[in-house]
């Protein structure tokens, strides 16, 4: 069960703005050969009633360090306990994968249509 | 109280065009550690009848070195205090932050439309 | 006759998501002299009910050594046989070739309009 | 008064094209301090029925190097001057500043709708 | 007068694709003082019935390199030529020239319009 | 106890050379706050009678993933389990840390001296 | 006074080895201006009976935020003070410092010879 | 049985000058596994009284194209069979590997002292 | 006649350390066309007795703005010019000069030796 | 027969400092198969009574246009005829061409030891 993902109440509720968080250092294991996988996550997010609070979103990505997980099946999971934790407006997760077998891949999942916000 | 913002007047205001300053050095507290933070501010804006002074928007940027701030809410804070200060047709400010915890953050705020304008 | 491309399930199938494999080492020959022809090869495609299975996806690619095709042919074909496979929503393949006689050319083609999708 | 800016007859005037000239070495003074500044300047346009002479074009912007004049107005002059000289269906200018105290500054002034134009 | 572009059937006309070949090594001479000059040459297309062979393509852009030409002429040129030889649904061709008296200089010319293609 | 680093005949004792092993993807635990470390461990050496195999090289430098080491202990310690290993005529490892705090660690150990062989 | 710089035992005290510490977030105060300046410091050193404690060295470093200092005066008081606390076999402090005046400064200091050492 | 390297005089053999040939697109195949590698391969020489020509060194390369061979036995080969061919005063041959288990390696091979000559 | 270099006591003299400034904004004028010159130079030094001011030092260059004089010469003048104001152990100053005719010229002058001094 | 050369005396020969040129547009024929063959030339000296004239240096590598030469061959000659030109104390020249079949090339040549002189 993956750590607690902390908010804190968004201190400009009344303006769409843009929140992006890079985190260089995730990974997480194949589920097929249990070998390490390695990614650079970003949360790119319109903030709605709270924020993402900076430790708790770490430890909570670093509850995938031991657990085997699909690239497509991952970046979903994460894209879907960040929008249940903060109710974002809009919301979009790119996992950027390191080179396997000679093919680098890029998984982006969003929640939400930016455009349609002022 | 932070610094006067000072302006003066825009030498072409019946064009609408693009300013934009990068500020390399901004630094502020964090408000639960007390540790510094630092920043890239850049702040891109359409004059209205005046423009934001480069020796005061400076001394401005400083007067948070010694303030404990969050950086959702600095963000919001300077982009007011700009808008305040010299009446911008648009106006956006990002700042992008030092890598904290394996985290790089950046906050974009925007202020009207710039597609709305010619 | 190409290898078989392998599937496996649409772990999240009721969202629109973009999933990119960049495979920097596609190697064919060229058909007029025989040549070794170089080429980085970028798949990104919405997928549908099936995923690409990346250890097939690479030794699909390999399966290209020893024949000689075109550049442009090279790309459709991969496209073709890719889409046959996985029937995804939206798809495009790249194909970036090594400098040759002092000319660098890259071919692009595109499988449904990813603007038409959420 | 500026140098003359020399223009030639567009060589191909029934076709709408792009002309981009990038000048590194633009120098001109601070209106305060008397401290010399220094910008790259690049020029876009959409050429009406006449095209600027290269030579003629360097000539005028080393008019400005003992001149003293803000970032906001130089920008906006050199526009202005161009317009004039060359009558362009569209036209773009960027001056893009040397870093002062700490700060670096971009201005941007169009004339007309690129969009508008086929 | 020109050496002849060559042409091949488009191996898949009933797709709309995009073909790019970037020349870093073309050369001709100024008109005016008979100097040479450097440029990197793009080409972009929709391929119509047929694609430009590309060994043709280096000696037609080599047939310049004795020429006295202007830039924005020479862009003019290479587009009608080789619009004229294959056919295109949609082409662009870009001139990036060296720099010459501290101003580098790229013209860029379009025959249709890619937006209106599938 | 760490995984066992194989090794294969040197297939050219009679001449030293230089073999360089690059791996981005280190990851172990700060003894002190259990939080996750990583970095890029470089490899260099000349071989002796053996040379490291690179699989087994990967699983043992996996073996530190849950392991709760300083930054300059690891170092040290990797460059003596590769020495027992192999043998090495020359070895250096140099482990490049992200960044904590706003610093950026970079440890590199040798062993023997590169400037006395041939 | 400055903070403390705590230090730990060298885990591997037979071998002399590199340790490289990069801080891109240093502050300080112009003496003559009260203007703050900013710098990366690099620290590398062979380590004696001690190795320099990171979180120390962070503090160590942030109690310069408020202090007018100038250039060379700084980078010298590091070393000193670091030389004091850990013992090294060798040390060099490279401070960097942001452009003032058009004008980038670099200062670096040395305590003992590298070369001397094995 | 490799290709034969062809040679040529050395146009100005009374004086010690040097040679390098950097080519991206050698590939071999892993002896273990069948599985292609990937290297850019860096020749550095003296010449002695022949050089290398260069379309025959192209096809000696992709003579590895079907080979199962280890890196560091590649390496080697490849700077022995290029001394026998053309006897240079000195030599150096460098393999740069594609990313394997996300490890990258890079074997380097010399033949003489390139400081003993003038 | 040139701006007075001013400069102040080296605040830890009983050591050899080094000093760099380099200045992106030089200009002066060729003495056969009177056409503007620009420059990167790059001071660096071991100082002597006295350390240079920074202001005096930009006030110095810009007193190069309206004068003709050649790549070589002026280099030459400025070591000159420094080594008298501050009497440095060692001193270089390098000229880095912009794209004239399609060639890009460096000039490198230096006093004293540095590998003399501890 | 090549241009001539253009010397001036040069300005202060009591001391030896070093002279560097970059020439990006350098453009000879194949003597093979008459194609154009591109490189960029680096020419660094320490002059001895005269120094090159820079116009001349043009001229003079532009009558390689029309030549058929090879890569060896023509690093030497440039080498010859300039220290004929200007007597240096020491000159090394090194041209870097264009690929060509996959292969990049540099051939360096050196007059006199740069290491002999103060």
């Amino acid at each position: 069960m993956p750590a607690t993902i902390g908010t804190f109440l968004n201190p400009h509720p009344a303006r769409d703005y843009d929140i992006e968080h890079k985190v260089h250092e995730f990974t997480s294991l194949c589920p097929m050969t249990a070998q390490p996988d390695f990614a650079t996550i970003t949360i790119r997010y319109v903030p709605g009633p709270t924020c993402i609070e900076l430790k708790s979103l770490k430890l909570y990505l670093q509850s995938f360090r031991s657990k085997g997980i699909f690239y497509e099946d991952v970046t979903n999971v994460i894209l879907k306990d960040l929008v249940a934790a903060c109710h974002p407006k809009w919301m979009a997760v790119e996992a950027r994968w390191s080179v396997r077998g000679g093919i680098q891949s890029v998984i982006t999942v969003e929640h939400g249509d930016r455009n349609l916000l002022s």
